[in-house]
């Protein structure tokens, strides 16, 4: 099973009086460090920018996608290497650090890198209101409305990103990601421990074989903050997700011009902003006395 | 509605071919800068250790509780002072910031918080195996087994924790913790966007009342490395999670003599490791093919 991304060991199960000892499998965690080497010649000065404990597996493609969610790393042109170092393990032969090789001459902020991308070095978070603090400032807001996905494509895509799962059903333990077009079309998934890991490998993937930016980010959990951060740095104007959304993850959503949907089910959704991208059915009624409720 | 730790907005709800304006709400999340003031005499200095997205609310014990998790604060005789600082939000008066004041001639290792708590300086990540790399060395193996917890109080504590859950019904996006006597009495329940700060927030609540410790650490997701270490690290000795956990946290677990329990259903649960906590019923029955079949 080592060559698996689960590792199976011995459990005591326990069901009402009866209890046994049985084998079961587990999402593997293991800590990546991503580091990033810069610098005027090829003598190149190397940071270690994050340690991310993650499910091994597409770890150049993590790496990648967390400096371009960070707002480090905008075209592949940027990037002369993206090598996993360090000792093996496993019998797939992972590694515990990537590091990304930039072009000679790319300029790098590592204070913003330092600053865990959401205080400033002047006053902190204390001085400013939560927009205001969240370094946003590098990242553009999203093209007007050139698509719309039909509701019944949204309402399909969690079923869609669950059969292309192909480590959850044996370890219950994996968040999924993946990336669709706005017809509903897959484009590429990936899954890991982490929900943040999960998107950063998807953004990677599609990063690095130079396809389409993909029009729609599906996730298995909730929306952060986090996450829709990381959608609107890749361009990716809509993130679908089956859980609830965070109001920061609405407020960021409504100031880049992206569409957020959260407890999308086999026949329903919550639209949070950018309903223009939703084509929607035959009946559309505003309820202006709740609508008054909540302004007031 | 701005008393409460949750926002009142209106989104767009679709329903099969129906959508309808209504108002809904959402989970508060904003960010919290963890600072820590420290030196030989008055005059300390402080820095920033943390800035974690979390829901406002409980903000002291946040931060208290996250600096016992990292290994930084052990007892309350280390502290002079906790404040919120910065300018207020909300109608509750939430601040952004929360400095702790440590008495003067408390040391702090700040090297080993800006490794983040996974690298050494010297090496990274890269040269060692993932369960040396992680500094846990400052943690101490839990106490052999002096009770047993009755497997019918084990299934039934999700439940209790759901109860004892006040945001949770009004928003759907908040994960909850909770610290139960090996009686599985209740002691304290917290809830956050950020699984490990209700974790933080109901370790910090109990250290800042000088109650017991607590038998069991029960989270409403899944059980991570990093919870698990936190349980660890703040003398817990038994972690109940309603999901699954992950490779690392049980390599933790039995590495330290924790118990850790997963998938906790009304009428079963997985014991990954530690089982000698639990009371087990009248049938307890070793597959011992099943298990030699994981062996090999």
């Amino acid at each position: 099973m080592s060559t698996q991304r689960f590792l199976t060991r011995s459990i005591t199960r326990v069901s009402g009086q009866d209890s046994e000892v049985c084998p079961d499998h587990l999402a593997l965690e293991e800590p990546l460090e991503i580091q990033i080497a810069y610098g005027p010649d090829a003598s190149r000065e190397w940071k270690t920018v994050a340690i991310t404990m993650r499910t091994p597996g597409h770890d150049r493609e993590l790496a990648i996608g967390f400096l371009i969610g960070e707002g480090i790393v905008h075209t592949l042109e940027q990037v002369e290497a993206i090598h996993s170092r360090g000792p093996h393990f496993g019998e797939q032969g992972f590694q515990h650090s990537v590091r990304v090789t930039l072009l000679p001459g790319e300029a790098v902020d590592l204070d913003r890198l330092q600053r865990n991308f959401y205080t400033t070095s002047s006053c902190g978070v204390c001085g400013k209101t939560s927009m205001e603090a969240l370094e946003l400032s590098s990242f553009s807001s999203l093209p007007p409305v050139s698509w719309q996905v039909e509701a019944k494509t949204i309402s399909a895509l969690p079923a869609r990103l669950r059969e292309a799962q192909a480590i959850f059903d044996q370890t219950g333990g994996l968040h999924a990601a993946g990336l669709f077009t706005h017809e509903g079309k897959i484009l590429v998934v990936r899954e890991d421990v982490g929900r943040h890991n999960a998107v950063d490998k998807v953004i990677g993937a599609q990063f690095l074989v130079g396809g389409e930016t993909g029009a729609i980010l599906v996730v298995s959990g909730r929306a952060s903050f986090e996450l829709m951060q990381k959608a609107i740095a890749s361009g990716i104007p809509m993130l679908v997700a089956v859980g609830a959304p965070s109001s920061l993850a609405v407020e960021v959503a409504e100031k880049f011009g992206a569409t957020l949907i959260g407890f999308t089910k086999p026949s329903s959704f919550n639209i949070y902003t950018g309903a223009g991208r939703v084509h929607l059915g035959a009946t559309s009624v505003v309820h202006m006395a709740k609508v008054q409720e909540v302004a007031t």
